[in-house]
This record gives structure tokens, sequence and C-alpha cells, in this order.
């Protein structure tokens, strides 16, 4: 059995406890929280949920340490310092500072000769996977990635910070045309408004002025203002009854000619009922294969680019040739 | 540069010798050949046109052969074969045999210290990557895999194999309300019929007897008894004109479940103008992964399971995580 830990328990760490239940080569074996462990219900009977002040006892009790913390402030702090005691995997999703966040993490792991896999997940993770094969064997070609659709929580975010917004929903949305066209290998130019629409569903304060609100959120610099955007005022209510659920998803495409005559597309789409524990079951079988180079005598920080697939799966190496080749 | 040689210039090694040019690390050393040399008309200017039987003296001239044989009868003698001297990569596709084929390849690589990869293309392949990778992200699923709107040769022989037939092409068509089905989450349960219709175009002698014909093709087992089959009597030159392209593609599912609550869909599909030409492709991505591999020490036989994917793309770490991940 691989032993893990959980660092943080919100939607992702819950999603990981969730995602090894249905993994039966792993056991969670401890929670590690800022917050007093009393106060946390957790699922899991035999984990121990243990203060992060303690976490140094759980050095030789743990194979794999999942940080679940937020990429603005948690993981670029927690990830090299974990990685000093653990393998580790993490799910920065800050794409500019992925290189600053990998050497950071790499000077740690090459000294504690523990693994750390960083920026797992679906974007980045499979959406990068992805992006990586179909231009390696499409090397003249044009990439598009859509996103959607689903809750942005930045984007909600921001329309939560906007006075007289008590609470907000967002969702981007592909355009379906723009998706088309691509399909049908027109490589087409495609603007920012051209690619997606965002739709707000927003609960604000009694007595509020909808009409600037929603002036606020459709010229809000970098969010809004390069997109079409909807905004529909809704009760608490019906914010909590329809728009309570974190789905998400997008699509990855490539098109590319292997001659003047002949072209090729390449498209890999998630639909994801719920962001949170689908990005958690990626961050499990990245776990499993930590754990296992680990073993091998690998160290260092990783991504995904450097994680041969066998490695994920729970099966032998015969067994894969066998009935997936 | 990586030094390339073709063994077999039929539609596969022609395929190899363009997605070359689509490479900047790469040139196109040698083209070996049952036939002779003389009568071989290349494209590669730069290339030398070989005789097979004089293949050992390119032993120290090239970095990787890619084998462009059938698995039928080629394959399972060349590519053990020529693994005692090159790093090779095949497109073995005989899905049942891939075990055995590993282990005969396997003795001769490890000998030689050469890496050889099997079956490389996209199904096995590509398909095989995405099977494996959402497998080991939703453990608890179902996979489905379509193939299609494309050529399959293997019919379209079966078809030219009738007494009475002069030419034919057969198309594989999946079944948009199946697929339909399996992305909407509701894990159909479906039978050979249900997934796949099957079209034949075909070219019969002056007065042969058509009904005959037709009545012969769609009781012909493992072939099309189990699928609906649609048979055109179309004249030559309507085959030539309309039907010599060899386009291709499919889908490859999976649907999965993270908890009770929720699910989620992870496809992958390709729309391929020339399958050879595309399979090349992947074939030329993968010879770089051998060539890479090897320099580092590895050897042995492999499959695209074993390979990061960061060796199939001629660009540095540092440039696939700062503009891919």
């Amino acid at each position: 059995m691989i032993k893990i830990g959980i660092l943080g328990y919100g939607n992702l760490g819950k999603g990981v406890e969730k995602a090894i239940l249905k993994n039966n080569d792993m056991e969670l074996t401890a929670i590690f929280t800022r917050r007093n462990p009393d106060s946390l219900k957790v699922s899991t009977k035999t984990a121990k949920v243990v203060n992060i002040n303690e976490i140094e006892q759980y050095k030789d009790k743990i194979d794999v340490l999942i940080i679940c913390g937020g990429s603005a402030t948690d993981l670029p702090v927690q990830t090299p310092k974990y990685a000093e005691l653990f393998n580790v995997i993490d799910s920065f999703d800050t794409h500019a500072k992925i290189p600053e966040h990998f050497n950071n993490v790499d000077r740690s792991a090459q000294k504690s000769g523990k693994i750390a896999i960083i920026s797992v997940g679906w974007d980045p993770g499979l959406f990068s996977l992805n992006r990586l094969y179909a231009n390696a064997i499409l090397p003249d070609g044009s990439d598009y990635t859509f996103w959607g659709k689903g809750v942005s929580q930045g984007h909600s975010d921001a329309v939560r910070r906007i006075e007289g917004v008590v609470d907000a929903k967002q969702y981007t949305i592909p355009i379906e045309n723009a998706l088309e066209k691509v399909r049908k290998g027109e490589n087409p130019l495609l603007s920012t408004r051209e690619k997606h629409t965002r739709e707000c569903f927003v609960v604000a304060k009694d007595g509020a002025d909808k009409a600037k609100i929603e002036q606020e959120i459709k010229t809000m610099p970098n969010y809004f203002a390069d997109y079409d955007t909807t905004v529909h005022f809704i009760s608490e209510e019906e914010l909590k009854k329809n728009h309570s659920a974190i789905p998400h998803g997008g699509f990855v495409l490539r098109s590319g000619k292997t001659s003047d005559e002949n072209s090729h597309i390449i498209e890999y789409s998630l639909k994801l009922d719920s962001n949170p524990e689908f990005t958690s079951s990626v961050l499990v079988a990245y776990a499993r294969a930590a754990y296992r180079m680990n073993k091998k005598g690998e160290y260092g920080c990783k991504t995904v680019f450097d994680i041969a697939p066998k490695y994920l799966i729970s099966k032998t190496d015969e067994e894969i040739r066998k009935t997936m080749l």
C-alpha cells in the first residue's frame, strides 16, 4: 500500500480523499491542517488528523504528500519546504511562474533525494501533455485551447469583490462556432472575444444599483473587458439551488499538415462534473508515479512531461501491454 | 542531426520521408529495400538507396532505423533481426500478438544494447496512451473506442478477394448516436453492430453477379457479418476519382466516477486526411525518443507506455515547461 498524506482539507484535499477510495493500492495515512485538528470532520476514519506543526514526525510514515493549497501564496512556500521531507505533488497553476517554482522546488528535492511533481492537474497537466504530444507529432501546425463550459473561481471572486454584490458565480463558455472552424481545419486566427463568452449569476444587496454592477463587471480589465459578458441577477436561493456545482472542462486541439495535401486534427476534451474531484484524481495517479520512480532511485523536481505513462497505473507492464496497447 | 534509416518504401516509408522534412533535427540517411535500388524513385536526393543485404554496412551511420513493413509477416522477423544492429521503431499492430513480439524484440535489444520501440502509431499508439492515462485517472469507469470514418485496408482486401470483384474500398463509420450516448455519460453496453457501420464501394467484373457479391460481402464472418453493411457498385473511374485517399481516425472515450455524485468524460479523437502520413509522423517522433534515451544509456524493448513525453519533442526541458505546461 502506498501511504498518502494530504496537506490542506479544502475542496481539493477532500477530492484527494475520495480519489484514494477508488485506488486499492493506496491508503490515506494522515491529513495535515493549519486549523485545529479537532475542528475537521474527516470521512476516512483510519486517517490521523494532525496539525501542520507536527508534520516532521510523519517523515517515515508517508510515501507521498499531496499538497492541496492555492497557487497564489500556499504552494510557492509549501512545495519547496515539504520536498525537503517527502515525495510531494502539487497543482501549481500560475503558468507564468512555473519556471521559477520549478527551480525552487528542484533545489529542495535534489538535496533530500525525493521526487516533487509540480503543476499536476488538467491545465496545467493533461492539457499540457496533449499540447506536447500533438506538437511532437505535427510540428507544422496550430494549437487551440478552449475552456468550459465551467465555473471560473478567479472570475467569480472578481465579481464578488464589486460593491453591492453578495455572491456570484461566473461560467466560461467556449464559442461553438469557433471550435467548429478549428475542427474543420480552417486554422482561424481567433481573438479573445471570438473564443469564449462569459456568463455571470449575481446576487445583489437589497437596493443595490444593478445597472452599475453590470457595467462594472462588463468593463473590468483582464477579467471581462475583452469578452462578451452576460449578467443575470438572481436570488440567493436560486444561486444555491442551481449554481452550487463546480463543473468545468475544455478542449485542446492541434491542426497540422504532414504534406501539402494532407492535414490532420488531434482533439482532446474533458467534460467534468466536479473540477476539484477530477483534479484530485490526476494528483493521486501522479502520486503513484512519484512513489514508484523514487523507489527506483529517481529524485528532483519533475513535471508531467518527465513521467513515463506506465508509472501512473496500478497494473504491471505485462498487463498494460496485453490489455491497453 | 539524428540520422534516420527507412526499411521499406511503401506508403508508410514514403510518409516517414515526408515527416522527416517537417523535423529540422533529423535527416534521412538511407532507404533500405528488398527491390532493386535503381527501381526506386526517391524524393530525398541526399539519401542513399540501398539493398537490404547491405544494411550491416550502415551500423554506425544511422541513429535509428524505422521499419515500415507489415505486421503479418515482415515485422515479426525484421524487428528482432534489426534490433541487433540499430535502435529501431516499428508499428506492429496485431494486438493479440504484442506480448510475443515484445519478448522476441526485447531479447535482441537487450543483447545489442539498443532501444526498440514497438507498436508505435495511433492504434496501437496514441489511442493506447489515452486509454492508459484515462484509466489511471478514472479507475472506476468504462472505455469506448470508435474507429473512422476511414478506410480499412484489411476489409478492402477481403472484398477484393471475392470472385467477380476487380477493386474495392471499405469505410468503417462510427455510429453517431452511440458516440452521443457515451458522451452523455450513459455508459451504454454496445454490441458490435451498435458501434460501427461498414460501407463498401465495389468495382465488379463485366457480367459478374452483383447480387451474389453483395450477399458474400454482407455475410462474411469476422469482417462483415456482425455489422450493418452498405454495398455500392461503381465504375473503376469513379473509384479512382472519389476513393483514392486513405483517410482515417477515431475516438477514445472514458467515462468514470470520482464519487457517487460526480462523473467525468475524457475524449480523444483524430481526424486524419492520410492514415499512413500521420502514422509516419508518430513513428518519427518516437525515433527521436529512441535516439535520446539510448544516448542516456537505456536499452531493450519499449512501448509508448515507457516513454516520458519530453523525449518526443525537439525542444529543451526548460522550453517545454515555459511554453507548453
